[in-house]
């Protein structure tokens, strides 16, 4: 894995897709494939999980044939409360409808 | 200004020159040319500036030759605690010295 540092993971949360993924993975379980947006093709998800995963924000678990998807733990010790407020962020967004320009 | 979203937020804040001009910001005031980096040439702390001027988190204001530069306001109403989330991340990283990959 690339060095882990915030601005690559801050980059790799500034999307609507992997912001998504890492909304499902924020319980803390293990997630497969189902559990994400269906919506999004396969070969794209394997890019956005590519983009997570070299960010050092998740990590995948193979299984014979299932791929297992969750957190990294070692990124709440490294930025506390960072992926927590992000999330708050995103769920402030979620409900405020459409985003509004500021001007 | 396009419409401001969290994921164009994030990406806006995920590099490390950026994430040092929104530092300099973070104390309230409006700042000038001489605040920000000065190992970074003008154009290309130009293009940061407008990227993050286009993401919504910092506003311009031009009197005479200068530009003052100031974090919106708008930012935290819209996402409350997320830009002192990231920066006591960065401050973090920043007193850990040189990153380390997880694996």
């Amino acid at each position: 894995m690339t060095e882990v540092t915030l601005p690559r993971v801050l980059s790799a949360l500034g999307d609507p897709v992997r912001l998504q993924v890492v909304r499902v993975l924020s319980d803390g379980a293990e997630h497969l494939r189902a559990d994400f947006p269906r919506a999004v093709a396969d070969s794209t998800l394997s890019h956005h999980m590519k983009t997570l995963r070299e960010a050092g924000v998740i990590f995948s678990r193979p299984e014979g044939t299932r791929c297992y998807v969750s957190l990294r733990s070692e990124l709440d010790d490294r930025f506390p409360g960072l992926l927590r407020a992000v999330l708050d962020a995103d769920a402030n967004s979620a409900e405020a409808g459409s985003a509004s320009a500021f001007c």
